[in-house]
């Protein structure tokens, strides 16, 4: 089949991958649409060392299942949770009903398992959700980025009254605004990019430009409840510091790879939450896509072939852009 | 008045320091006894460039109050919260029932207020607690260091089946154990000290001790609920993040002076929660020792007349010793 793989530091596209060979538990998918993320384009950079076919965003077609119980999916439009646990009897995450925390874990396309971006994958019966009719397949990519946004709701609990900045207004920031404004909270998403901000703002939310590194809203300092940190960089986490009121929140939703400084006095003394936050549910994300509450499609901002992987790639990595898909 | 003042970056004994001048709203209170804190000691090599009578553990009695309506507290026996709050109509942070987090707060022995390790010190009304006729003095100092650890169970619902694990066994560290011990939680606590380890072991809480630095109890390695980290080290904070399980919580309680680096990574993939954690609620630690849930006896290590402050400042800074009081 054809892949995109990441193999000795290079990414290739493959016109004569293997196929997933399905094992016991498993459903044979052809993927229909995939999308490209931060993390494909830092494992292309050596973030985790993974080898094999990247991608972990997908909307596609069960055709195949090991074993008969799983036969009713076959034919269905299915997207996937990303992490397969092991589930054995001694796993004490796996029994705490931690899977998405499994140290024996796979991920697609990211530790252990080939991934989205091939005409075919293989993942767990347990691991997929039946998408709507009523979804197109250009917003059930979106549900894997925006589960982990939902992730947010379910580790804080996000008041009404709330006031909540999100520091970024790429992929994950734009996600996590049109999901966190769902509580009614008093959202202001802070950004970099006036047309990217452009595009929360045609949705009613409050944007504001930063116009270099150091500024801050001054009359935001330390009067937040809950600040998001959606830009990946230390000087993110700094702000946030500044942002965040005295026994409020900070979420971390991207890894920041590098060793971060971070001086702990200022959060004892205001006895700040710092709260890490990765991959979510699925199901609510696929209601509120379902119900329309939330468009993800504005964030698509080019759509290649999967033949043109490695331009897409390209394209990924340049400023300014957002979601790019690629077509099997 | 006699009283023990940090000036100039010195320690020293003053006997004819001036009386307190009684202002609205506040108590002129004669001090029985006080505790020296790890803060005061951190204050005498510089941190937070504070000038004035030094303490801020105490109990006394009121001899004197400013109006009419705080009368019935005199010749009470008292116990004072250390923040005392601007209460102005355009404080964000005192309209929001934050009082120990408004920014013009002055603390006692801390910032802009002369302490408890004096004859005399005056706090507002609201900041004090009459003291249960069956705590003693001895008790009744540890109230606020004991409040600063039901801080933890204000912030973090701790819950009867968690397992917990505390680093350190000093002060911060013993007052924590038996506080949340009273969660019904499965508790141990991570020392460097026999003899140390040895008090919270007679109260029946689990002890471990850590022969060096590196050494990590391994079988609890990313298995533990919730992480209390009392030892004021870097090292502790890293070594909090190997015990604590995927989605558990560390609790940061002592300030850490320096600049630590803290790897962020590991907190949004494991996705834990990192909670600063400062004062407390006095209520609940008064009703802890009123009900003898707490004993805090064992951890006196000396008794000073105030007169020989100097050489009980000394003590206090030696390696192994607890809690050192001052009688006035």
């Amino acid at each position: 089949m054809r892949a995109l793989v990441y193999h000795n530091h290079t990414l290739i596209f493959e016109k004569n991958y293997q196929l997933p060979v399905l094992r016991s538990g498993e459903a044979l998918i052809r993927v229909l649409l995939a999308g490209i993320c931060n993390t494909d384009l830092e494992i292309t950079r050596g973030y985790l060392d993974f080898q094999g076919v990247l991608g972990h965003e997908f909307v596609g077609v069960v055709e195949e299942v090991y074993e008969a119980p799983g036969a009713s999916l076959i034919g269905q439009r299915v997207v996937g949770e990303i992490n397969a646990a092991c589930h054995r009897s001694d796993c004490f995450y796996c029994r705490q009903n931690m899977p998405t925390h499994c140290p024996n874990r796979t991920t697609l396309g990211i530790v252990n398992r080939d991934g989205a971006f091939a005409e075919y994958l293989q993942l767990p019966l347990e691991n997929l959700h039946i998408v709507p009719e009523n979804v197109s397949n250009e917003e059930a990519v979106f549900v894997e980025p925006l589960a982990a946004n939902f992730e947010i709701l379910e580790q804080v609990h996000l008041k009404p009254t709330d006031s909540v900045i999100i520091l970024g207004d790429g992929k994950m920031g734009q996600l996590a605004a049109q999901v966190l404004a769902l509580s009614g909270c008093e959202l202001i998403m802070l950004g970099k990019h006036e047309e990217k901000l452009a595009l929360a703002a045609k949705r009613g939310i409050q944007t504001r430009l930063l116009a270099n590194e150091q500024e801050v809203a001054l009359e935001n300092r330390k009067r937040v409840d809950v600040v998001v940190e959606c830009t990946g960089s230390t000087k993110g986490l700094e702000m946030a510091l500044q942002l965040v009121r005295p026994r409020g929140t900070i979420v971390l939703k991207s890894t920041v790879a590098d060793q971060s400084s971070l001086h702990l006095a200022p959060i004892v003394i205001d006895e700040i939450r710092v709260q890490g936050s990765r991959c979510g549910p699925f199901p609510p994300a696929l209601r509120a896509l379902s119900q329309k509450l939330v468009d993800v499609r504005p964030l698509i901002s080019a759509r290649y072939s999967l033949d043109d992987g490695l331009d897409a790639f390209r394209h990924a990595g340049e400023k300014g852009v957002l979601k790019v898909l690629l077509q099997m």
